[in-house]
């Protein structure tokens, strides 16, 4: 009677990410995870690969075992 | 640099609930609230009213400082 | 990257927990597990049985994979 | 009937910590605190500090509104 979590701190977009405007993206995982939502994190493509920059999250919807992301890209590092 | 939330384990309506289909509620609720989804909880009016059902939340959402649930009703107390 | 926890709104002993004073019970459940500490929970021998009352935890620690709990039987449901 | 929370990403000590042996400190922070467990997350003294190096927390206990943690501090970053 337990609900299954994840707890996240950072983006790891897999290459999953949709780009909804200009530097707004939206990305959707399985299972419910829970995010640091309105602070900078940072974003990964992979979990080994170096950042690529940091985001904020500025919304999370838990939904059928799925969780879904609006995230603000803020900045890109530069060697990427 | 803390995300503050709540751990809920029960629906509190305050009667701020809107009706979006036959047994589904919508309901906001200030700042980030974890609740448990996809398992029976317990609704109530007010947190020192009785129990008027159960529900299953099948969504939350998070965004700008307030949470969002849908919520399917599934059984309403006979005394109710 | 991330760490799997479960949500948990009750207690659920399966006859594991351990008497540390009058009504002061020790119970260690494997994984992560966040539980509602300092309000009152229901108590259950297993999720499919009645209630056997209610409690509040007043510890919770998380180590190597495992969830322990201190928690007050604060009453006893008159049936059992 | 909610339970606060923080969720946290990062340490910051703010020069409260033990140290318990070798690299092993303890930090009490207060109010319920959820901590990545088990995985490196950056150790800073100020949030607005750099980076002081990174930590594995191998246990979190809550009790009595306050949040304490047991860290192996992993690597110092080499500027301090």
């Amino acid at each position: 009677m337990g609900v299954p979590f994840e707890l996240n701190t950072m983006i790891v977009t897999k290459g999953n990410e949709t780009r909804e405007e200009e530097n707004l993206f939206k990305l959707t995982k399985e299972g419910y995870r829970l995010y640091p939502i309105d602070i900078p994190i940072e974003v990964h493509k992979t979990i080994d690969s170096e950042s690529i920059g940091t985001a904020v999250i500025l919304k999370v919807e838990w939904e059928r075992e799925k969780t879904t992301i609006i995230y603000r890209l803020n900045s890109l590092n530069s060697t990427n």
